[in-house]
């Protein structure tokens, strides 16, 4: 998709993307992870960063079972090998092989008889959606239960039944996957997403796969900013990372979860809990100049791991991007969140509404006009001619010059003249460029 | 109405408040004020400030004439026993004992015979409303003045008649009562109401009737500020105390003047000269979760005794909360605000609001969250479990559990919290207070 | 039209305006100095300036060709004398004698004999307004050319032609005009318009008729700012007025360009780059109080001279008032801006504006309550009664009265307060006065 020559900036990848190409890339890749039974600890996280891996540098970390982290303990590592009900026929009337939404996540090994009454209270269905399987978990209390349709629940003769989950849960690790894309300063922009679900599409094999996409873009072109992508179990994945990296947490300047970015709603972001902070001013700017509706919201401290990097002691610059937030669409948490709830063109435009931030985070910095005192003459030096185009481009070039020069004392950053001129970031930079080339501006330090 | 043991808190009173039974007890201690003639000096006041202490412990100062009170002096005291107008048939066509009204308060004494001509400059009514007696005062230029019904004034026939006004003007004192509940704060919530107008019911016996209850309820539960009212003539009042109490006036951190709580609009707040003091903030809280519509409005220099309060030597957090406030309804300074125009469910309302507005000045407080770093872990803590309720309902209290946890960083009060977080005051409090249970967090000093 | 005697203010000068005689005398000077062929230098300025100096005490300054004035440097002077197309049959089909819009400003000269196809790239005309000549610059590149209706252009025959432009480039002058109004203060007023456009009504004879009448009428009375009115080719004249005065530039507090004031639209302020400047507020006050519909919009560096006093090495408070503003009428910079597109009564609205304008700047001012404790006793000094007028009159000077004392804490001034209050600057400037009469109040230092 992507020919192998080096592109000269982020913005270039964003303007060379080929959405039809790049969202099949996308879902294909969901395709691929999606039979996996993840959850918070165990072998199917490894599998999954061990797919990834074989398309990014991923460093993986494993950490033991009782490790401190903040208030919380690294838990036990769960794995499952196999789960049923079976009924007096000897028929697996639930089977683990079939669905792996089927057996409660955390659910600790039980093989036993019982009788229908017995078995019901560990059993979870969807009245509302009696054709769905519901998506439960229990990491910290230990349980077991079934899931399964509402129409399969209701329709279980009475009689005795064997059930048995054939699995562990032990000490063992929490798994961490790790991309980092070292660019010319060692300020970082931060990509988060949790790989913690199983077989769920939305939540969020779509913000993984994105994720990865992403990170193979970027790595193609020279990046100012360093990018570090985590791919962690949801909650306490987040916490044991900020816990083993607290020292490195300050170099974060921007950061994005992402999570639901493959369903047919439109884009949201949910701003950090800064509220102002560049990340979502940036996305604010993205969302005011797309072609089609997207909305932000404030932060509020319910969601995802949001929620432990915007926590009051790191207060973190780190917004949501999204779809239909989590929680939003009936799909959430069942087994109908599959292949056919995600949308090559969802993901392939959330991959390019990522790439359209990073365009001006990347691209954003402080200029200092060295001809403060009126307007310097442009047109003696070509400035004009140099833009070419037809008038009304002209017209609009120029105000982006004069825009830039006028802003640019030192305390305006480009997307601060971008937002009080209401021109796209792009035409901004561009002017920036020109009037640099022509020693008429000068970089300051870059804003954080 | 209320049992005699002692409550916990404010928001308990408010709770267990019975509208119906409140409402009537409003409604009939205005009954029993409504037929004195008050003024701003005199018997009047002094008779209804005895009735107020037979509920309340009311501390009563009498402040000479002449006694120099910033700007201006305390007047001469006025009193009045008997004042009509006489027909030439010895038949008082004009009598004072039928209503207050009838007489321009301040009036000097008189006693002459004149003819309808020579009288007429003296008569006041409202043509537009020619059933209505209006109600008229001239404290501080020497004269005298009947008020009557303009269908009575355009009846009289010509001839002589005969006037007597039989009051006094003398050497005297301006009358004030006080009433402070102690909490353990000796920073104090200033409540205060005038107590010179004579028979009119709305303006201003519902501000000093709902006043009245509410220290009675405030002196059963344990309180955190102190509560001081004052019961006063307006303006030279409201100047008296605050010249006798200079010293005594930073103390006060919040306060509410109380007038027209009881006809049947909605409620009307009028913020303080600041604005955006605790007061305004909290008021403008309960009116956000009133069941009914409630509006707020800014400050101006004209009313009633805020424009002392907040005069700019002062400029305390005082605002104003009324129903439809003073000199935007018709009945205003007439005798149609009389019983029949106040209605005890709007005292009701109008005391409940008082009791909200208190519950929140009492509750609220800054808390610093003791694990800042990530959200700690509320499940092994049993924090959801103690919560209880359903569904619905858990989902809202653990999302005030984390709302609490995620602002408290020293910076935001528990108002602030409510405010951001829409959340009612209420169950922010509650969240905060099992947090602090749970050794989640502590209180730091309260805000003011 | 105005009596000789000395009024006592601008409030005077402005209540005493009469519209339709103001209006007239407005749109006879530019009747007057509508047929000179004016440009950015030359001997159409100073016959422009020669004119207007025989209404007002005007400096006129000339700089030489070659003076750098920050980026720019003056260009050398431009003069014409004749201008033609000659068909084969010696008729002068376009005639600069007919209009001076017919040949491009700064044309170099010319005598040739061209075919209509090599003549043709310096023919220009609108085509969407077939009859209308467009009027065209080359300042700064040199070359030559025609402008004409689009009817005409289509009609003419193939053929020979004779062009003859007989102008002259060469070294010479810029000429600037300058008339100072002394103030008691030496902080300055700065109006400026521009007199670089030829046959052209509304851009912008109108902004500099405007000046002029406001010129005769400020020395009419004594003034608290000193006001500077700079009539400048626009760019280059803006230009080099600010880098020969560039120490004298921060005297000035405030300032207006004037330009388009006389078409029939609405009037139209675009606020200073800084948004909130006083001159930005006062505007924004006189348009809030206006009796027609007005607007202001925000700085964009595009435009006329604000852009030099706008630059971010002087980011003057000075705004643009307009009518339609430049560039948003078809007529704008067409042989259409004649004489029948500017009217009398928007002129003289205009002018009534910017005295409005400068009643507020000069009658601006910080007081301070001398009695803040409390409200004074404004009954006992008949301060009540010297105001008059009937009811609602009174209550609304009672209200100004109390506005002005509440607010005059040394934090607002009277603008502020007419802001707060919501009413007319000049009821709040009068109760201001009366208190100051009665001892209540003092005037601290001016604002800027």
């Amino acid at each position: 998709m992507i020919p192998p020559a080096t592109r000269q900036s982020v913005a270039d990848v964003a303007a060379a993307l080929d959405l039809a190409v790049v969202g099949r890339e996308l879902y294909d890749r969901i395709g691929r992870l999606y039979p996996i039974c993840r959850s918070i600890t165990g072998n199917g996280v490894r599998e999954t960063l061990r797919l990834l891996g074989s398309e990014l540098d991923l460093e993986i970390r494993e950490v033991a079972t009782g490790t401190p982290v903040f208030d919380w303990i690294v838990p036990r590592e769960w794995n499952i090998r196999d789960a049923y009900i079976m009924n007096g026929n000897g028929q697996r009337v639930v089977d683990f092989n079939a669905s792996n939404l089927h057996v409660v996540s955390y659910s600790v090994p039980v093989r036993a008889r019982l009788t229908l009454a017995e078995l019901r209270p560990h059993l979870f269905s969807i009245p509302d959606h009696p054709d769905w399987i519901p998506y439960k978990t229990s990491y910290y209390s230990e349980t077991w239960g079934f899931c399964l349709s509402d129409r399969q629940l209701q329709s279980l003769p009475d009689g005795e039944y064997e059930v048995c989950i054939d699995s562990s849960l032990e000490d063992g690790h929490l798994t961490l996957g790790e991309c980092c894309l070292r660019g010319r300063d060692t300020a970082e922009v931060f990509i988060s997403c949790h790989v913690c679900h199983p077989s769920l599409c939305n939540d969020n094999l779509s913000g993984v796969s994105v994720a990865v996409t992403l990170a193979t873009l970027l790595r193609r072109v020279p990046l100012r900013y360093t990018y570090r992508f985590l791919f962690a179990p949801g909650t306490i994945g987040a916490i044991t990372w900020l816990a083993l990296n607290e020292p490195h947490v300050p170099k974060i300047k921007h950061g994005l979860v992402l999570a639901c970015l493959g369903d047919r709603g439109s884009p949201t972001y949910k701003r950090s809990r800064r509220g102002d902070a560049a990340i979502d001013r940036t996305v604010a700017h993205v969302f005011r100049h797309a072609s089609h509706e997207c909305h932000s919201e404030d932060f509020a401290p319910h969601g995802y791991d949001e929620r432990q990097y915007c926590s009051p002691g790191f207060n973190l610059p780190v917004g949501v991007l999204s779809r239909t937030p989590h929680g939003r669409f009936p799909e959430y948490h069942t087994s109908a969140d599959d292949l056919a709830f995600v949308a090559p063109a969802a993901l392939a435009d959330s991959l390019r509404t990522c790439l359209k931030v990073i365009e001006v985070l990347e691209g954003n910095g402080m200029f200092l006009n060295k001809n403060p005192k009126c307007e310097p003459q442009l047109g003696r030096r070509g400035l004009y001619a140099t833009l070419g185009g037809h008038s009304d481009e002209r017209r609009t070039q120029e105000a982006a010059l004069l825009w830039v020069l006028n802003l640019s004392d030192g305390t305006h950053s480009l997307l601060d003249i971008a937002e009080r001129s209401t021109m796209p970031f792009a035409m901004v930079r561009d002017a920036a460029t020109a009037l640099v080339e022509h020693g008429l501006l000068e970089e300051l330090s870059a804003p954080d």
